[in-house]
């Protein structure tokens, strides 16, 4: 069937937005429910197509704007081109999805030399010749591509001789001389003339705006907004009304609700003898609405009718614009409302009070990103402010603080009680010190899945990445941003939210997330068919966790807990141990450290699960760098010195690894060195039973790593259960401990039906999936060729970020269903950076996973996607 | 149904091997079939598994050995334990596959106090007491368990006061006093008395062979052959018949063909008036089987007509064992006969024309091993050798020559026309000149997947790796083995077939594959689905590999070619472009060296498909090592050196990487820095051209690798496309090149129906994919956790050697099923090490793929397991 090409207000509804564009479908929808729209027809989207395959408007389409501007010049009892009731028109652009600002629109369509003069006697001289004025700028600038500047110049001129400030204060004499100079620049910069006929002017504006869809920023915000080229652009064109004929007329915006609060009520402006323009331009300041009350009583008591009818039949907050003419009320626009992530929560939690919405709905109006928004503070973007640069927006939520530079300046600066910010090219493992005590992190090198927004997510301090303008020299602990110099404890802010970095304190606002957030995650957590863990690996996190609403730890890393000041050299000691009993004499001392800290987290997380993952990195990233002990070697003053030095640098090279990544570590290094494996065990179990008698609920669980084949489960399995059993003989008690694996390389995947005989619960780890899926390299990829990919649209995400559903989604699934088929009491999870970001939670719970863990500081926004997910149907993800 | 717990021989036939063992099957087939076998039966595998699940021989197989010592009776005419008349028997061990060696067997059996006066009588004192002495030393030692030393150092006591020097020397006093001894010893060392009922003797005999299946040497044996653990073990009692009753009696063993050569006629061993024990112990030397037609023509003419009709019935070459009691002939076992490598070939190819076997039978019989070992020297194991280490076998072949330690060494011998050795801790890349000039490598590290291994089977090189007990000191020139100590230019050998490695020069047999080989190998490509072609950088290289019957070249590598001495700085000065001028600039000069490397090895491969594929390693592969560039800096003279090498070590800093493996490399270059592909796909398209020109038939293939994403692809199909179009516009010529992806990343596979659509062929790199499925690093996994993997049985080979059917194969099946759905005429091949392996070949002919591609030396063994592959059925695999 083809589609209509032209179709009348009256004949469309809401559901036609494909067709009419978002703005058509409004005013269709607005006039068949009877309210007072003037009158107009949609130009299609089909239309837009046919024309863009043409390259020209198609006959049928000429003739369908003839006929139709036939019609409403019936409805409008109006005549087009007619100086004594001439019809105008307005010729906007609207397509499906809204692009605000992108595409172009003529006002004032039909005016011309003659029309305009019977339009100055039906109106008055200066309104119609500022219409005019309007009409040819705009005209000209759109549809005969004369720049702008030509015009602006010559208006500026006009000001400057009629010593007028704003525009409408010049009077008809300028105004018309102003017109003559148009119409040359129009003479002299256009490729063609100005048309003097309305229906040729009609003609070449809707052309325009068809063209529009194809400018560059257009295309911009499409490739941005993931909105495809092929959808094109409706053209609505609509009899002119006009606000600006005196008292009685006027013009405004606004909303049902409040919205920044979400409070209910009808919110907006209204400029008096105004247009549209006017309030846009800034020229004039506009009132309250609610003062058109005091005006013009009736107009605002059918606006307050019509505002409240809108919202019902749209079921959501309306964003409406109007125009009273001489005190008859006109709806020229409604479309859902934009609104502040607290106004959504709020606007959202009302509604289905009200039982206006549905709780599918309430959920799916308040997005991920607005509920992190509500969590963090914020930059008050209402105070001036000096951008200094825009990085990556790699930790979300704002800090203001001195600069430092260093582990020492930011604990230096602490001491003194000052707040401050770690400026850095990058950070490592070396800096976490300075992360810990700063309020912010700016790294000039770096992406996303930095090291330095890595850390700060899981710490829930906003950071911003890659800021690659800012010039860092550590030697002389001083940074270059642009013109501006810093030293150290000079002030400096931030926003994670959008990557930017502003000179000075900022104002911050705090974040108040209140009661309407609470209820909507409780609903979520209702709604959810996930639950929601967190990775956390101290009694701190895990209180956190908790409190944020995490259902157990999917995630407690235990390789953190060696990496303190005073259990490194037991750890490192344990590593170089030539012989086992040495080896031996180091676990001991490390069991009673690991058993406090398993105790700690038990009894925080008491009553829930808590997933203890054994030993998973290399050894050598316990141990020092080969340069420092080399460096060590090369200024040993002892003998003793120099050969301990000299042992430890053989160590590190018989430990070296090409690629660490693939390397000796997880359930390999619990297979060739069982150990300390069976230490970790003992610590758990003995925590176990220790908080077991003093009452308390332990639940562990224990997860084996980087698990590839099944007889390295079965080896590793059997491990954890003799040791596991032998401390259950030594204290005389017993819990039955449930043991899993992390499903993280391909090879897992493709034999988890044999895994999951040996396992009590999977966890999927889509970091490490992630990168042997794909062959990338988490730390090398950002700073690589991952830019110029996401650049050239080979990956429309960092797939460290959203999870690829593709591609590592493909396995995950096979898994799933392979593991559930041999087990199906199989417990599954999933531990990596995706167990916090919505997409990807929404594809776990598509596949039916049971629970996703991320950092305790994305907990509720883990657990508002998972409430979601549910009902985000066919479209799957948010993008 | 339950099976038989004891089968008479004339009950069984050959193919009850898995009740009966190998040789009760074989005894029961020759009893079919008429030939003159002691009666006898055969205790089954089912009666031996039913021993083990309850601990003891259950009733029923009591009351069945009863019974059939009865019938045994009845059939000999002799009675058990009767002195006037008495039977005999010999109690072997037989299981479904042979063990030679592992398990115990008795003689003699039924022998006591009495029965030896009987039997002396019948016989000789001296033949009587032999027998009972060599039995008591037997069962004591087997069921007893009583140390075998004891009887040795009194049987050497009791010699030395007989002066005898042979056993066979004791006369009938020194025999008996023997006796006496013997039994004191048992009495004194053994759990148990030593039975004097025959019958008692029997239960514990048939016991202690089940057992001897559970003891230690059996089980490592079955482990290294992969045997099961439940198969158990046969027990053939059988009765006995006496080769060493005088001068008409004797023993032999013969082969139907010659077991070195292949060449058709009885041949073996034969020694008058003995027992079989005699021909083992080596006491006496046996003469040629030849000579029984001298001394008992009647049965040597039996024994050729029997031979001929087992190997007839058999189909194969057979080694039987013989006795001849008094002239008569008796048959003791028959089974396929080891043979050497040159014999297989001879065999299989004669048998075929004798129309014995089928073409597919000739083909398993010999295997891919046995050719392999075809195709190198090989050591004389005939000479004396000083052996003086054992390192692995990395590649096959033997060669002896001078010690070097490095290329400067290697470089400066063979300029003095001298061979070497290159004696190596582990070898690089900068070792290449070294390995290149030297017969053979010997590393003392790295396993059979290290860089030296690699790149000696790539070059037929011999090679031994991982040889811990060589101490190399690079510094001074010298190494230690053992109490071995050499300087350069000290001669030693290796055998890379077993790891071997020997003092001196050793005596080298050259090869000599023959016409049968060739027959063999011509039959195979006949045969197989899977062509063979081969991985080759060079023409050198190309040409060898068309000559070892290649079809084509599957992996053309574009690095290699980068290396070159001359060519080296200025790919160096292309990666350090500041400019893209300066990157152009280089990269015009490499152009035409690149397309003389393409003239030459596209004209090698005339009328064959030639794949090559565009540049696959990261980029700082091609620069020095950061420590050389900070040692440059530190010791540069002028302030231009500096800059220079600082400028080098700051470009080496950025392109580092923390996993190169997943790192910037393959189409990732090729999408980010396209000018390196497009020259390369310049050089080629004129290196066609050209030889079009010529009238040569070039036959291009234009490989991507490291594709994830349909999308990379596309990008760098693209990039091909558009370049190869230009050339064919500026010459004026045309052809049409197929343009093809590596598959070898796991996310390739899941991808591949995607993929297809925009490639004309796919080749499966499993190298890398066996890293990223495994998640193990090919460069570090030999020297960390891998031998840990095999000796606990997690894995059964390196999977970098034989393919992973499980994991890596799955993703395999996945890709060519989706791949080849999308496109049915999707080429599809495998250009791994893989490629040259015969278990995985296997395996790639049952996926369906329409090549392989190994290195040139490798091409004949992959033709071969091309051609069986098909034939293996069942079994799949080799082992």
């Amino acid at each position: 069937m083809q589609e209509k090409k032209i179709v009348f207000f009256e004949e469309g509804t809401k559901d036609m937005r494909a067709l009419l564009g978002g703005k058509g479908a409004g005013l269709a929808e607005m006039t068949r429910v009877g309210l007072p729209v003037p009158p107009g027809f949609t130009v299609t989207t089909a239309a837009c197509m046919e024309y863009f395959a043409r390259g020209a408007l198609a006959d049928d389409i000429s003739l369908g704007l003839e006929r139709a501007m036939a019609r409403l010049q019936e409805q409008t009892g109006k005549a087009f081109g007619n100086p004594t009731n001439p019809l105008l028109v307005s010729v906007r652009s609207g397509a499906a999805f809204s692009m605000p600002g992108m595409m172009d629109t003529v006002l004032n369509l039909g005016l011309n030399n003659e029309v305009v003069h019977g339009l100055s006697q039906l109106t008055s001289p200066v309104f119609a010749l500022d219409c005019y004025r309007r009409f040819i700028e705009k005209y000209a600038e759109i549809v005969l591509k004369v720049p702008h500047h030509h015009f602006a110049d010559c208006l500026e001129e006009r000001k400057r001789q009629a010593r007028a400030f704003h525009d409408h204060e010049l009077g008809s004499e300028h105004l018309s001389r102003l017109i003559e100079q148009y119409r040359e620049i129009v003479a002299r910069f256009s490729v063609r003339p100005f048309p003097e006929s309305p229906w040729e002017q009609l003609v070449g504006a809707v052309q325009a705006v068809f063209d529009s869809w194809q400018n560059s920023r257009a295309k911009v915000y499409r490739k941005l907004h993931g909105i495809s080229d092929a959808a094109g652009t409706a053209v609505n064109v609509q009899a002119m009304v006009f606000g600006n004929l005196g008292s009685t007329s006027g013009t405004g915006v606004c909303f049902t609700r409040n919205p920044s609060t979400g409070a209910k009520g009808l919110f907006g402006e209204y400029l008096a003898s105004a247009q549209g323009e006017d309030v846009v331009s800034g020229t004039r300041t506009p009132e309250r609405v609610s003062v058109m009350g005091d005006f013009l009583p009736e107009a605002y008591g059918q606006l307050l009718r019509v505002a409240s009818q809108l919202e019902t039949h749209y079921r959501d907050m309306q964003d409406i614009e109007f125009t009273v003419e001489r005190g008859k009320l006109y709806l020229l626009q409604t479309r859902a409302g934009k609104r502040s992530a607290a106004a959504a929560v709020r606007i959202a939690v009302e509604m289905l009070a009200e039982g206006l919405i549905t709780t599918p709905e309430a959920l799916l109006r308040v997005t991920p990103e607005q509920i992190e928004l509500m969590l963090h503070r914020a930059v008050d973007y209402k105070q001036p402010l000096t951008e200094l640069t825009r990085g990556l927006p790699a930790s979300p939520g704002a800090a203001t603080g001195a600069i430092v530079f260093d582990n020492e300046g930011a604990l230096r600066l602490t001491k003194a009680q000052r707040k401050t910010i770690l400026l850095r090219p990058e950070t490592s493992p070396d800096d976490i010190q300075g992360i810990i005590a700063s309020e912010g992190i700016i790294t000039s090198r770096g992406g996303m899945t930095s090291h330095a927004a890595v850390v700060a997510r899981g710490m829930g301090k906003p950071c911003v990445c890659g800021a690659e303008s800012v010039r860092i020299d550590l030697a002389t602990r001083t940074a270059r941003i642009g013109e501006h110099s810093f030293v150290e404890g000079d002030i400096i802010s931030l926003d994670g939210q959008n990557g930017k970095v502003f000179l000075g304190a900022v104002p911050l606002v705090e974040p108040e997330p209140g009661r309407e957030f609470a209820h909507l995650l409780s609903m979520a957590d209702d709604a959810a068919r996930l639950a929601v863990r967190a990775n956390a690996d101290n009694p701190h996190d895990a209180a956190l966790a908790k409190s944020f609403g995490a259902k157990g730890i999917g995630l407690c890393r235990t390789e953190h807990m060696f990496m303190e000041t005073e259990r490194l050299p037991i750890m490192q000691a344990m590593i170089m141990a030539e012989h086992e009993e040495d080896r031996q004499f180091a676990l001991q001392k490390l069991l009673p450290m690991q058993r406090s800290d398993f105790t700690g987290i038990l009894k925080a997380m008491n009553g829930f699960p808590v997933t203890i993952r054994l030993l998973d990195p290399p050894l050598h990233e316990f141990l020092p760098a080969q340069h420092e002990l080399e460096a060590e070697i090369a200024k040993a003053t002892t003998h003793a010195a120099r050969v301990k030095a000299e042992r430890a640098l053989r160590v590190v090279e018989q430990l070296h690894e090409s690629n660490p990544m693939l390397g000796h570590r997880g359930c390999r290094l619990g297979i060739t060195a069982p150990s300390v494996y069976a230490m970790q065990v003992e610590a758990i179990a003995d925590a176990v039973f220790d908080l077991l008698s003093e009452g308390y609920d332990p639940r562990p669980e224990i997860m084996i790593p980087l698990v590839g084949h099944h007889r390295e489960l079965i080896i590793t399995r059997r491990l954890v259960e003799s040791t596991w059993g032998m401390v259950e003989k030594r204290r005389g008690q017993r819990l039955t401990v449930p043991i899993g694996t992390m499903i993280e390389i391909p090879r897992a995947c493709l034999v988890a039906g044999e895994l999951a005989k040996h396992a009590d619960f999977f966890s999927f780890g889509t970091n490490d999936l992630t990168q042997t899926t794909f062959g990338f390299s988490r730390d090398d990829v950002e700073g690589k060729f991952l830019p110029a990919y996401i650049a050239q649209d080979i990956l429309t995400h960092n797939p460290f970020a959203v999870l690829d559903r593709e591609g590592v989604g493909r396995l995950m699934r096979l898994a799933m269903t392979e593991g559930r088929a041999a087990k199906p009491s199989l417990k599954i999870g999933i531990c990596g950076e995706h167990g916090g970001e919505a997409n990807s939670i929404a594809f776990c719970s598509e596949l039916g996973l049971d629970y996703v863990s991320c950092s305790p500081y994305r907990v509720p926004v883990a657990r508002f996607a998972a409430g979601r997910a549910l009902y985000l149907g066919e479209e799957q993800a948010d993008k």
